[in-house]
């Protein structure tokens, strides 16, 4: 692991405030001069910060989205929906891809619009089945890119086996956008017997992971900013389908799943922690990490468990299943790396606390905003 | 109506260009230097028209997007789709707002993209369930307009019964976006025996309007332009579910709806002529038009006929049901003004044809772009 140093739950912004010293506010950083991508809480205007997947995207939708739309769905706004019709159980999700730049190492945000959105759905136990694509242009933008990204879609559609079946296409003035941005939605069957949800973990349920994570994160850092960190890193884009079958096809009764896409694993981690009411321990030499991905978070100060994949997922599975559900998951291309990498506990209720390579512990923090902004 | 001028069918950019004298392609004025929004075919870069819903987004749709995509749904790409799934038919849609202003009179970004998604199914004649929205967000929005927005599509979903199950949200730097972008789709069932779809429509079939056309456009073009036409012209936009149900609980054998939004009347009529296989013809005289929105019109010179609208339904039905159908939509609400405009006709195949109020005919063509960009 790159980063072993030991961190301590976040302390609040000036220790010295307390209900009977109120005035000391007045004399804390000017943090609203700070700049992103460092999140800020409580800001009048929308940060980059508040499109990373962390603490502050959960706080728009806790404090503007869900109020306004209420309604007995909220708790299930997330990366998808389990929802009933026509006496079917049905997975129902959207995303929107603003990634930049289009097109990277190992992927492009055609890849990225397809493979994203069949991957919430996966991570329900469901196979996409129509998939919607809407289309938002930037005036100017060349014909032949437009085309080199539809065209990574289509393909990405057919590997997936979903099926586009409904878009739409908007084009904005040049200055009001940023080439392409592509939302798409998806709708298909949940299995018979399958209910994958945070609140089903249990203490002592394993943690596995699908393969080494941090690949997509530093694929888009490397080329675009420039950098390149000895050997090339590739995104890991990819669909999960296939993998999430193999797993179901072991037993219906894995309790949760997750894509660690913006903010990594810790992001997904504390998700669940925070959903299920148990605690989450992990060995954070037990987490695969490519070597040029820990050699460039080194580098740069980055914790590979914050950084983006898009083709991986994480897995609390009941402890009775976990050998065979690893055995099943090492069986698959998208799985051969896979590793557990921890448990849940009933210790630190909502907490994520990693055992680090020299011995220590550390709070995994959920991330306020994304290290890297339009990642996805 | 405020036009009743008779044009012809489009003309070729030069007459004298035959097979035997291409080089007189040399001297054809150079359209690539006109500006937007004047749509422009063949260019190597997207231009605002092609976000239009007219014959430039047919043209993205057929050369673009279609070649990528495949599969058997290709034909089915436009405004929903109709699918099976679990055993259920289900209607699934997509739509992207980049309306601009996001408040204007009648209505906010947040109502359109509610009710525009849920229209899309109501054209299927199902009632949206679940609805998805995902946002993209440009960095420095002010989250007072963010909470006013979630809070018109919050009501908007109420309104229309549909439910918010399942979101997104992404942030873009200042300078890549306008404000709030809103992408929505939806699933919902399509009732047993209703198969709504243009190849059904019959030469005999009446076409009926919901109400009056164009108001959605000029209230859009009025605020943006700081233009008033006498009487304030306020948003069409509303949900169309309601109106549907009455209609088929006529009868489910209703050929065709469409919500002619962009492009107008016309492009829905031509749209819908051109898949058929049949003509239509319209009497202008019968189209209702708003006062201010005929007067707005003759002032600037726009054909109310291509004019937007966010809650009007154009139907085509068989003749010996008409005066029942039209009844259940005077009945209604959104449909107290509902008029006979015209009739599916034998003659000129895939051709839209008025009759004026001069007693003259126009070919009413499918508009290129859209009059005015960023209308939804």
């Amino acid at each position: 692991m790159a980063e072993t140093t030991t961190r301590t739950p976040r302390e609040p912004a000036d220790p010295a405030r307390t209900p009977d010293a109120p005035a000391a506010a007045d004399v804390r950083p000017d943090v609203l001069g700070w700049t992103c991508p460092a999140p800020l809480r409580d800001q009048p205007r929308v940060v980059m910060g508040h499109g990373g997947g962390g603490a502050m995207s959960a706080e728009l939708v806790e404090h503007v989205f869900a109020p306004a739309f209420g309604g007995p769905a909220l708790d299930r706004i997330g990366d998808s929906a389990a929802v009933e019709l026509g006496g079917a159980r049905l997975a129902f999700s959207t995303d929107s891809f603003v990634v930049r730049p289009l097109f990277f190492p190992g992927g492009s945000i055609g890849d990225l619009a397809v493979n994203g959105t069949v991957n919430d759905l996966a991570m329900r136990g469901a196979r996409a089945a129509y998939l919607s694509c809407g289309f938002i242009l930037e005036e100017g933008v060349e014909m032949e890119v437009l085309g080199r990204v539809a065209g990574a879609m289509g393909a990405a559609a057919r590997a997936a086996g979903v099926e586009v079946a409904t878009g739409d296409t908007k084009v904005v003035e040049a200055g009001h956008g940023d080439g392409v941005y592509i939302n798409t939605s998806a709708v298909g069957l949940i299995p018979a017997g399958v209910d994958l949800r945070p609140q089903r973990v249990r203490p002592g349920d394993a943690v596995l992971v699908s393969g080494a994570v941090g690949a997509h994160g530093i694929a888009i850092l490397s080329v675009r900013e420039g950098m390149e960190f000895g050997v090339g890193v590739e995104s890991d884009c990819a669909p999960l389908g296939g993998l999430v079958d193999a797993m179901l096809a072991v037993t219906p009764d894995l309790h949760v799943l997750r894509d660690p896409t913006r903010g990594g694993l810790a992001a997904s981690l504390n998700e669940i922690a925070a959903a299920s009411g148990t605690g989450v321990v992990i060995e954070e030499r037990a987490v695969p990490v490519p070597e040029p991905v820990a050699a460039a978070c080194a580098f740069l100060g980055l914790d590979p468990l914050l950084v983006a994949n898009e083709g991986k997922l994480v897995a609390f599975v009941p402890r009775e299943h976990a050998d065979a559900v690893l055995d099943a998951m090492r069986a698959h291309p998208l799985g051969r790396e896979a590793a557990v990498i921890g448990e849940a506990v009933e210790d630190h209720p909502g907490m994520v606390v990693a055992r680090t390579g020299l011995g220590g512990t550390r709070v995994v923090d959920m991330p306020l905003g994304e290290q890297l902004p339009r990642i996805c």
